[in-house]
């Protein structure tokens, strides 16, 4: 009995620019308010979650996670409207990629 | 512009069975007729195809890869049908996903 399986991610001009890893953390910052507490929770460094976060931003046609300004522990992380649209895309992708591998993995 | 990228491999019961490395080491040794000729082609140890060699046929339900007795250097190596099947199966499902990979590329 052989199945299919597989990764996918959404790739921008320079590279891959979010998988199922960084949409995880999109959706912590997203419900925690903060890189710091976000990266707290996925047993990640501080250093990590921001350098994935720098890249997102970078990669993207624009910033997915923007944080205002307020001193230390003072300013507000926020996802913008693109990195909502991105984690809407691509969870559509991987839903697709679901219905994918069930077909060719029947066909195995 | 985003785009959809990914990676695809077969599994059996216990995990992994082909992907893009392992498809290449099969052909090599059809090509070669030896593990040794294929990982040295591959600037792979003898041990570490010989692993990949293994770990495929007790994956699969027939070995992929059959060696007749013969001493040191004068055994052959072969790609049984078992192991056509896989090859051919596995390049079916890369077609597939590269249309899948493609179609929902345009979607993005």
């Amino acid at each position: 009995m052989y199945r299919l399986n597989g990764n996918i991610w959404i790739e921008a001009k320079d590279g891959a620019l979010i998988g199922v890893g960084r949409m995880e953390l999109l959706e912590k910052i997203d419900k925690l308010g903060s890189i710091s507490a976000a990266a707290k929770s996925m047993k990640m460094s501080y250093r990590q979650a921001w350098e994935l976060v720098d890249s997102m931003n970078k990669q993207a046609e624009a910033p997915l996670v923007e944080t205002s300004a307020g001193g230390t522990g003072g300013g507000g992380t926020v996802i913008t409207q693109e990195g909502r649209k991105v984690i809407k895309l691509y969870k559509e992708l991987l839903d697709n990629f679901k219905k994918f591998k069930n077909k060719e993995s029947n066909k195995l």
